[in-house]
């Protein structure tokens, strides 16, 4: 089918691609010229304006917006005048599922229909194909099943589960309509703050295997500083490349985003080329904020953000606190150096 | 190759049977004859004894343990005044590595070769392979390689990962030589640590998706108590089983462990079977020891650890000590409902 | 001055008690007439509905809400209309502090003032006093200071602060004007997500002290459970009433939590009242909202604040999400017993 | 009574000034020279060698060591020799406990006596006292009673605790015998614990509130970032000199912690003088492997541990492993600024 892509950054531009070599036919947009002239010399249509666009596209419209979050809002407000009853907009990007239900509202009185996608895959997913995490009007999603269908990577794409009966879903097939308004992001969302978790989860087993050397390390001795009781079993150096590669084959803890990063780490063991100040896109956020809201704890999923955070400095002050404390009640003096105990 | 495998439970016997698929000779033992009986009416070698297996053994003998941790010792106490220098015991259970590193001497007193295996893989390995991670003298371990490889899934059961260069590790073969004695189970540990935490990022989430319907329901206004400030964001009804599904291709959280809990959840999505006490064996413990050894924050893989505990009712006295504080101090009788806020 | 007091619970009451013993003069109503009556008793003013407490008080009038949070916009909806410009609302409960942001635009607009009061102090708070952290215009929260002045404990009730330059501030007596509308607020939703940290150190250390027997129970051998390796050094039976005394003098934990938990520990070490489902009130969440939002790690209070939901079942299904992962994965059948290790 | 006192550091010289005062003899000796002089002057009596001290004392003989962890087993190794049966030896240091069982085992053979103080109170116990948890034999600690009494800060230092029976415990008075060797720096290695987790609580506070005019800062606008959603939230420029000073008066969470902040903060609200690395001096890492090792869950006290770490550095390759799979799987590059949402 016809679906007019606006917002041709690394994501949308990757997805258009995907899109075309799956038989749709994309009219692609973007505020950048450049970038709408890279994917029409690469065969797609593009269009010079939104009205250009809309112009361009075959009632009942479908646009699909790939851009920040932060100016979904802005660019609606110039496109959905644009529109007429019975299009459909599309925001495949990170928009917060809060926003979805407002704007799903806002369309719905226009008689616009509004989907929210939430897209996992990243880089990889042009070929690899993207997940999708669909909210919206039943009618309206399984009218755009063909675009999911040539996104998605399809049944072939991981073994069949044992045990999973034959149904109507199209889970296997890597989307999935979640619910109403909303709930495609909501779903994303989570799926993201469980990144966050996993992916920490990696980061400090990895780093826990970098210091296993720490018993070859001296250390002086202060009454501030405990010695390492037992040096003699910190005495590994080991090989972190092949570790994250040994664990692709047969353990428990074999990822895609494993997968990933063993090879960064078989390439530089000391990932020298980083210096880890971490950012994050606001669902790892998002999910805690839901936790909360429903009473939910989400011990590990909230040290993981928080991990982040700090990776960037924000723990700063709260450790000036605690230095300031020290040297209220017990005298001690910071030290400058890197290791005390 | 020729193994003795003393320890013939879940593990042990699936092992020896991929052994023997795999073309070893596997001489089997086990205190409790049915077990070893099993295995003989699947044609491998029984020993009726310690002494019986030690005779059946061509020298330099190996020997391969999959007991439970807290009975390697006493194992060891019987096995080794039988055996010879220069033969060989691998521990492949789920010793701590400091155990390795003491029985390590201990044997090579005696001119004992000793072997520490960390094994992942769990009931699928026996199909899947195992994923070895080993511990010992160099040349002790380039000797058992055979052992090694039909334990291991081999290069085909994962993609090649892009970039790493040809080397001779055997990291690919899904088996490594990590270093000396105790490594293999030092990397084990750090392992079951990250699962840990990867398990319960997953948990977490999952919670977070099935209570996405929580403005659905009611609850009362009272001082203690502060509502659901916007009930209008927690009203989906969520197919876990189906979404589990669709990360499963494409998704940045697709694993092994989610293919896993796909089936199940896909056949019971509220998990009525289970009551939530969640067991652990130690290894996720002392890789928090290790992390507090060397200084290494583990904020995630630490709270994934606490949250099996507290699964159990650990917490019981410190939430005792809450509420009696909040009734010194505010005079707050404790609920006896559910849902507080 | 005079002061019109809605809301005579725990809280409303002794506030209107400490006023009146402070030389103000409190018209007191409640939507349950025997509260107001109550007052009545003691000699206060009572109001038979918000219509007589308005006619009561003189102009510009001042009336403080201590209601739950979840019903002050609704007893606003029937003060508002009643009151002319010129007279303040102070809302001294727990409102979340984007209400008093909205509440100080929608009354303003009116011409009407309001104030917002975080309240510490709980039920001792009648005779020790309240510490008050306020929100609002200047000139507003200085015409109330009788007010906060009869609340506050006053500065006899601490040490002066060794180094405190002679400023205009009022902290030391007990109250401050923190900044505009809702900073009261934000500052007391602070002080409780740091009440929250502090009673959950407290907990969790006063569990360690409770199970340092815990090497006096034997445990049984098996594949999944690591035994207790060093039995020998948790072989303490402790009496957490005279340890909790102790603190209280000459230590860096003294603090007034610890000076309430000594006298119920001292009576009961086992704690055999309480069931340990914790509630909370609010503020610890919003805390972590805020920490999120402002992009600062809380790793330690929203622990804290998980721990409380968690208390009160709502890990369930991530732990049996766990446990169902453990099963496919390890075959591990889920133990009844209680002590898995 | 008459008592020898090894080392004479910040702790050990102020201990045995507070003994003086209150009416007992103390012999003094330390490594440097220098700080034996400073007490002689102070009109003590002082030791030129270890031999000497022991000379001087009269028996049976009761030595304190007050030395740095990391020495007092090499203390021990010459001063034991020069002791006889009978003797005492009190380490009110911060020994592990585990070492107080075994030394105690070891002197025990020689029919020496041992007994282990855990001591807080800092740099202000020479005035206000100092807190003392005891572990020995209940005999010899009461033999020593004496010395703790002058040590501990006596029953008038706070409100006695209402409730609380007449009993033979010395508690109140600020010293107590907790059970046999190794209790007392068991109860204080909790304390510790306890320390840290409450020191966090405020330090995470504190820093929330320092962020709380986040949304005066403006934000870029990317695909990686999600922009504060509600600026008009944080817009508060607070006092945390002024709001640590009120809360000391009628708070839940007054407290000799924040007794001390107050001052710093008032002094210097942003502080400046401080870089936050914090450094740990043991116990409150063996507060969480004691956890680990009874089962008994501690998120919040872990967390605190693991902030200080982190503080140091100790969680940047962590950091990297995250920033290299971010690059990996989504094409991220790290940013170099600050703020990244």
């Amino acid at each position: 089918m016809q679906l007019g892509m606006i917002g041709l950054g690394r994501m949308g531009a990757d997805m258009a691609r995907r899109l075309s070599k799956g038989g749709q036919q994309c009219i692609v947009f973007d505020v950048q010229p450049a970038a709408v002239q890279r994917l029409q010399q690469e065969g797609m249509v593009g269009a010079s304006s939104l009205d250009d666009l809309v112009a361009r596209l075959a009632k009942p419209r479908a646009v699909w917006l790939m851009v920040p979050a932060a100016v979904v809002d802005s660019t609606l407000e110039k496109l959905v005048p644009l529109l007429e009853p019975g299009d459909i907009v599309i925001d495949g990007g990170n928009s917060h599922y809060h926003d979805d239900i407002r704007r799903g509202g806002e369309l719905g009185a226009r008689k616009l229909h509004y989907v929210d996608v939430g897209t996992s895959g990243g880089v990889a997913g042009r070929e690899r194909g993207y997940c999708l995490m669909i909210g919206g009007e039943k009618d309206i999603v399984k009218h755009l099943e063909p675009v999911f269908v040539a996104l998605a990577p399809g049944v072939a794409a991981a073994q069949r589960t044992a045990g999973r009966q034959e149904d109507d879903s199209t889970a296997e097939q890597g989307f999935l309509h979640c619910g109403p308004q909303g709930a495609g992001h909501f779903v994303k969302m989570v799926h993201n703050g469980i990144e966050y978790g996993m992916m920490a989860a990696y980061a400090e087993g990895m780093n826990i295997l970098h210091h296993a050397n720490a018993g070859n390390q001296s250390r002086e001795i202060d009454a501030e500083t405990s010695p390492l009781r037992d040096p003699q079993f910190y005495r590994y150096d080991l090989n972190l490349g092949d570790i994250a590669e040994v664990w692709r084959r047969g353990s428990v803890i074999s990822s895609w985003l494993l997968d990933l990063i063993t090879g960064t780490l078989s390439r530089d063991g000391d990932l020298k080329d980083y210096a880890g100040r971490v950012s994050d896109s606001g669902e790892g956020r998002w999910t805690i904020d839901a936790a909360i809201d429903e009473g939910v704890p989400a011990p590990v999923l909230s040290a993981a953000l928080f991990s982040r955070f700090t990776s960037r400095g924000e723990a700063d002050f709260a450790n000036r606190v605690l230095s300031a404390m020290r040297k209220d009640f017990g005298g001690h003096a910071e030290k400058s150096g890197s290791s005390t105990g």
